[in-house]
C-alpha cells in the first residue's frame, strides 16, 4: 500500500529509497469496513487520511438533519476536515466510508516535522495545498453560476469513475439537487 | 508601502533585513485608480497582487452578464485570478478596483524562485494556501447550507470593515442576495 503513496509524491518531488521510507515511519494504518465513520462531527481531528484503497465521503449535516457533501475521496486522494485538522478545533464534518477503506494517516506534528526537516516536502504540500485551492474555487464558482446540468456535466467529465462507484443519492446531495432531477439528467 | 509586506511575511517567518531585502526585489509596484482593471477575463495572468492600498474585488461574469462576486481584496490580503496564474492559463476572473489601488506584484516564476531558493519561504506560501483552503471550504459549506441572514451575519462578524468600505449592491452579490434583501437584512 505505500507503493500508491510514494507514486503520489514523485508525481511533485523525486524521493531517494531512504527518503520515501523515513517519510512512511511518519504514516500508520488504518483500515475501516463499509458505513464506518473515519471522522464524526465533534471528534478531535488529529489526521489528515491519505487513501489508499475504497471511497468515502466527506460531508456537513445541518441542524435540520439534511446532509451536504463536500467532497469524495477515492485512491490517491487527501482526506480530513481540514478546518479542524489545521486549527485543532472539532470536525463539523462526518467522513464516512462509501467503501471498505484502507488509509494511511498523517498526524499535524508530523506533517509539520517532515515540512520542516524535508524542503521538499514542505514543497509537496505547498503544491497539493494550491491544487486544491483552485478546485474548491471552481466549485464555488460552480454553485454561484452553473445549472444543475452544467454541473453534473462537470462532475461527470472530471470524475467519471464517481457514477460507478457511488449511488445516485449521494451524486444528488454533492450536484445539490434531488434524487428526480438526477434522473432527468443522466436520462 | 513595503513595511506591510514585511510585517505579513513576518507573522509566519521571522526574516532578517537581508532576507527581506532579497524577496522584496522580487516584486514589482503597480498603481491603479478606482473602476480600473488590475485583471481582465481573457488576460494572461503573470502575478499574485500583495495589497498595499486600496479594495479590489474578483469577481465571474457569466454569459447573461450575471456578476458573481468571488472575492474581496484589501490591505494586506493578497488578489488574482489563481486558477490562470497557477496554470499559466487565460483569466475567468475580472479583478478590479472599488478604491484607488497599491500593489505589489510576484510573478510566478519569481514565487517559485523564492520558494525554491528559501525553505522559509516555501512554509510561509504554504501555510497561506493551508488558510486560503479552508477559507474556501467555510465559504462552500456556507454557500450551500446557510440562509442569507447567516450568511450575512457571518460577513459582518469576519470582515465589518467590508460593510463600511463597500456599496450595498456589492455586498448583495458576493452574499448572492437581492439589494432589496440585504436592505431587509442590515434593517
Amino acid at each position: 500500500m505505500s507503493k500508491l503513496l510514494r507514486e503520489h509524491f514523485e508525481k511533485i518531488t523525486a524521493l531517494t529509497d531512504q527518503e520515501f521510507d523515513y517519510i512512511l515511519s511518519h504514516f500508520t494504518t488504518k483500515k475501516l469496513k463499509k458505513h464506518q465513520f473515519l471522522v464524526q462531527a465533534g471528534d478531535q481531528v488529529k489526521y489528515d487520511y491519505f487513501v489508499v484503497k475504497g471511497l468515502l465521503k466527506a460531508s456537513f449535516t445541518n441542524n435540520d438533519g439534511k446532509e451536504h457533501i463536500l467532497q469524495f475521496a477515492m485512491e490517491d486522494w487527501w482526506v480530513s476536515d481540514f478546518q479542524a485538522y489545521f486549527n485543532q478545533t472539532e470536525a463539523i464534518l462526518d467522513i464516512d466510508c462509501i467503501e471498505a477503506v484502507e488509509v494511511l494517516c498523517l498526524s499535524l506534528t508530523n506533517r509539520e516535522k517532515l515540512c520542516s526537516e524535508m524542503h521538499k516536502i514542505e514543497h509537496f504540500f505547498r503544491r497539493k495545498s494550491n491544487f486544491g485551492y483552485i478546485a474548491l474555487q471552481s466549485r464555488i464558482l460552480s454553485l454561484l453560476n452553473s445549472s444543475a446540468k452544467e454541473r453534473y456535466e462537470e462532475l461527470l467529465q472530471r470524475s467519471p469513475i464517481l457514477f460507478q462507484r457511488v449511488p445516485k443519492t449521494l451524486i444528488a446531495s454533492y450536484l445539490g439537487v434531488s434524487r428526480e432531477t438526477l434522473s432527468r439528467l443522466s436520462s
